[in-house]
């Protein structure tokens, strides 16, 4: 299809991030021509400014902590500090090998990729500028796939020593304090890397919690865990401003407290990729910016879907994968199951980690009324695995009374790794007496899971009520 | 009930390890009157000698490789050796805290706990010689319980340099050279403990190939790990006599090769603990000193059932768990579905770790047939957190052909914590593009299960053939 003045596809997508690529490399598998338009970097967000750098950076202060904490365990070592030019090189050689590995898949499925900046012109062309000038690219279908950005507050302007989750992953130096403005995902999981880097942490949440979308027991608990850990806390007051100069900033709170750090971190959520983009003008409905679409992602204008982060609803990578992977099977006439939102887990990679999927008890109980859940939480002390860990946390179940279990929480080291089963769970309705039924293995994390169904079910083995 | 000459329960249960104690917590929970019977400490060998004092081990030597390594991650930590006081401390303190909280369940149900050691006498009496003389427990139920013992080979004592699993446990030193005399997960779980210890270790292994229980990939990709690791082992080589003295052990295979070393760990499987116990005189089948019951786990005399290492079987904690439970709601009349071996997961805790659950491809095309099976490897290498911990390994299942997943295997660091969603898979028979259909959590190591079934299903996304 190349040398014609105008190129046609089955697909064009605009954007490479999860969402984009996803739809590329499954609409290509099902025999469609594919155009994926990228202006920066295939991969996106997640791979290069979001989940695998921030991951690496986790990763290297559970390393410090294991140096810092192995007389514990009988292990002599001693922890001689974060070198940030090494930790940097690690993150770049995961990023760099996950690059070349989705660089070789794309390439590999025949899948076009255009480099460039586009722009949608009327309800099937794209329109690309590039190093090889501006050419236009016709899709039967069209995917927008344009991604979110690190948001700031009105007012708050990002810049020197105030700065984005994008700047804090390319840092050269551990800051000595650092605040925090924001206390969701992105917030505590950069505190959790400062403190094992040795940063004095103040994390700053205008709602009444920490990680204040997840159960409050699940917050609370992170809450004594970062008290445990000396990461400073504010709570349900609002940021008023800052000002900073070369040794330094000045955050101010609106109950007049301030907080001086060598940086702010700006971690108040992200918004959607989409201004100026040709969208509206195409007759695609925007609500602040994000793409409203119906329940199949579709924009209700001509052929043009959407996935990802401009979507309402959870920005994370693996939502745009099972949206990218929808909307080609959709394209293809596979007609899939619309995907349920709630089903989908999230994970917050902080020490200690925090998984959940489906339902909070308080959702559960605004859902099914407040006499028709039933919750329990299984304390990670009753877990051979987590004593050996050394670390506490619990497994929260919520269930519809006499009913399947409609929420998995956990709090604790490692236990982002339940995510798969709790999904079955969930996604499956299964009743907890159908898990009980199954023998976990010991001792594993996963045990608890296990001991925490058998609980709910009625017949609790290692349980300490 | 107590004062009487001959006290009688509703169940009496010989052996306070993992089968026992919980066949006695749920049967305390289900209102059944019981006496539980251990003549060394509640808990048996999973707590003190086995499960949990190794994974102890595991753990200190993850620590240690995390310290040696750590520079690879920019951490700056050097790694001072192995204080192993510091480690059977820590291991005392796991073990302590465990056992506190299981004798503090099995007083807070009201189980009678009978100190002494108990031999069948009857069909329904148990005779218990104690500190307090010989006392008799009449049960209406009785389970036997009685667990396993490290075998050695024909001719081949124990004693001196040459030890099993509970000495190894018990040791206050590193050896500089040890040699481990079985390959199975007994056997490479130490040799994986000793190596990061800074010993050096050889295995030795009589069928062709480590752990030569699992899926032959498995055991291939294990060689590979432990090749590199630089732990030796010779597999298909048969074991012919040991020699020791004051300077170490001299071990000779029947190749001719020697291998000498400071100690030689016995690791040839657990025999079940059945001599002597009275189970022949009252009419129970023995076979080879294993128990022979039906798949209700009754032995077919009186109403005298078998749980744990003494039945044919996995010798497992969480197998015993399920067991205990099992026979507790058959005698309280619940009529349970009887446990499906196959479903249970299986782990070894070395470095790196492996689950299954289910069938090997060998076994699956014996089932089948050699034509319908399909089979697929999903490699961690396209896996973003596996590649973050920089451990290598696979996922692979086993489905029939057009039909449901019947075996889940996994090798690579951590991969213990996947038991649970591989187990959902196999025990409810899901179809691989029902489990791809979920979106599994980015970047976690669990992905790889997603991956792997959304490869399997046909619809591969980070998936490098």
């Amino acid at each position: 299809m190349s040398g014609t003045e105008q190129e046609q596809y089955d697909l064009v997508i605009l954007g490479g991030g999860s969402g984009g690529y996803a739809a590329a490399l499954r609409g290509s598998e099902l025999g469609l021509s594919v155009a994926l338009i990228e202006k920066d970097k295939l991969g996106g967000t997640c791979l290069h400014r979001g989940c695998i750098p921030t991951k690496t950076l986790l990763h290297a202060a559970e390393v410090a902590d294991a140096a810092k904490e192995a007389g514990q365990f009988g292990i002599k070592a001693t922890f001689d500090g974060v070198d940030m030019s090494g930790v940097n090189s690690f993150k770049d050689e995961v990023v760099n090998r996950n690059y070349k590995g989705l660089q070789g898949l794309v390439k590999a499925r025949g899948v076009k990729l255009v480099e460039g900046t586009g722009k949608l012109v009327g309800t099937d062309t794209i329109e690309v500028t590039g190093a090889n000038g501006t050419e236009s690219y016709k899709g039967k279908n069209i995917i927008l796939a344009s991604g979110s950005y690190s948001k700031s507050l009105p007012g708050l302007e990002i810049g020197g020593r105030v700065i984005t989750s994008e700047q804090a992953l390319e840092l050269d130096y551990v800051p000595e304090r650092v605040a925090v403005l924001g206390g969701g995902v992105i917030g505590v999981e950069f505190a959790s890397v400062w403190k094992s880097f040795g940063a004095e942490v103040s994390v700053i949440e205008a709602l009444p919690h920490l990680v204040p979308n997840e159960d409050e027991a699940i917050s609370k608990a992170l809450e004594r865990a970062f008290r445990k850990r000396k990461i400073n806390f504010s709570v349900g007051v609002r940021f008023k401003g800052v000002e900073q100069d070369d040794n330094g900033v000045k955050v101010t709170l609106e109950d007049g407290k301030t907080i001086e750090a060598d940086l702010l971190l700006v971690a108040v959520g992200r918004g959607p990729v989409t201004d100026g983009l040709g969208y509206e003008e195409a007759g695609v409905t925007l609500d602040r910016g994000f793409v409203i679409t119906n329940d199949r992602l579709h924009t209700g204008v001509g052929n043009i879907y959407a996935v990802g982060d401009i979507v309402p609803g959870l920005q994370l990578a693996h939502r745009g994968f099972g949206q990218g992977i929808f909307v080609a099977e959709e394209i293809a006439g596979l007609s899939p199951a619309p995907i349920d939102e709630s089903g989908i887990p999230r994970v917050t990679y902080s020490e200690p980690e925090i998984t959940s999927v489906g339902l909070s008890e308080a959702q559960a109980k605004t859902k099914f009324g407040d006499d028709k859940v039933e919750t329990i939480e299984y304390n990670l002390g009753g877990n051979g695995k987590s004593v050996i860990l050394k670390t506490t946390g619990f497994v929260k179940l919520v269930r519809e009374k006499d009913g399947p279990v409609v929420g998995v929480h956990l709090i604790g080291a490692r236990v982002s790794e339940q995510a798969g089963e709790g999904q079955l769970i969930v996604n499956w309705e299964a009743y907890p007496e159908e898990v009980a039924q199954l023998i976990h293995a010991h001792p594993t994390q996963n045990e608890a899971m296990g001991e925490a169904h058998l609980a709910l079910a009625g017949k609790p083995l290692h349980f300490h009520s």
